[in-house]
């Protein structure tokens, strides 16, 4: 039994980059899910001060500090914590991925894409300090959010 | 008594920077905790990540992106999730930060600089791709993480 896990082990490892499998070292699906639970509430956070800047007081730093925020998170890697074996599972709490977000990845990599590029781009209209531009950008961006929350995401 | 209210909400927002106002509008003392939570189990899982590829196997690439979140972490304003009410309370779990943490404003504020400064020059050699010297300020970065869990955080 050992023998076997061993050579899946070493067919998973064969069929993964190193990066990719350097971020999972050791870590169990639990891990995996709280971590990437903790990854949306921190976007949540982020967004949060974005949409009460360009809706309010704005503040041009506090949106450049939140708008890099989200898109280092974006370019993370967080496609990462969605390994095989955290279909199911809690973390924090009982994951709200759906099970049809582990059989989309054509249509996932889709909107996870389209995430990056509106979070990267929010960035740098962000350090144009342009309150108009931002909030545009930030509308485009939140589209690509709910649209994955929309088809994947278990509804609170 | 909502009268009296505003006047001290509008002394407060004279008193607080709009940012910082911002930062903390409409969250609940348990959102604070629980974003506060999450922002620390992603410096973790992205610590973990340069950990792993400077102790194995190299990859710039998952370096470069890891110190890069942890950077804007650092430079993201984790000082509002610690704003006055949420010295004790439940984010996802009770907050594991001492009472102590609250009363130390400049060691904190010290402790805080030292993880800012440190974590903004490992997104420097990160992108260097130099893994002896990454391995050497990512272990200057563990020390600040170190020196405030001593004083500040309660043992797991």
């Amino acid at each position: 039994m050992k023998y076997v896990i061993s050579s899946l082990l070493a067919a998973l490892l064969l069929s993964c980059s190193a990066g990719a499998f350097a971020q999972q070292a050791g870590a169990k699906p639990e891990q995996l899910i709280k971590w990437r639970q903790s990854v949306y509430q921190v976007l949540g956070w982020n967004s949060g001060r974005i949409k009460a800047n360009v809706d309010g007081q704005f503040n041009k730093e506090e949106v450049v500090r939140s708008a890099n925020t989200i898109a280092a998170l974006a370019n993370s890697g967080i496609g990462a914590l969605f390994a095989p074996g955290t279909e199911t599972g809690k973390g924090w709490k009982e994951t709200a991925t759906k099970p049809e977000f582990f059989k989309n990845q054509q249509k996932v990599g889709e909107l996870a894409g389209n995430f990056n590029r509106e979070a990267n781009e929010l960035a740098k209209v962000a350090a144009s300090g342009d309150s108009a531009a931002i909030k545009a950008q930030f509308g485009k961006l939140s589209q690509t959010c709910k649209a994955c929350h929309d088809d994947f995401k278990v509804k609170d």
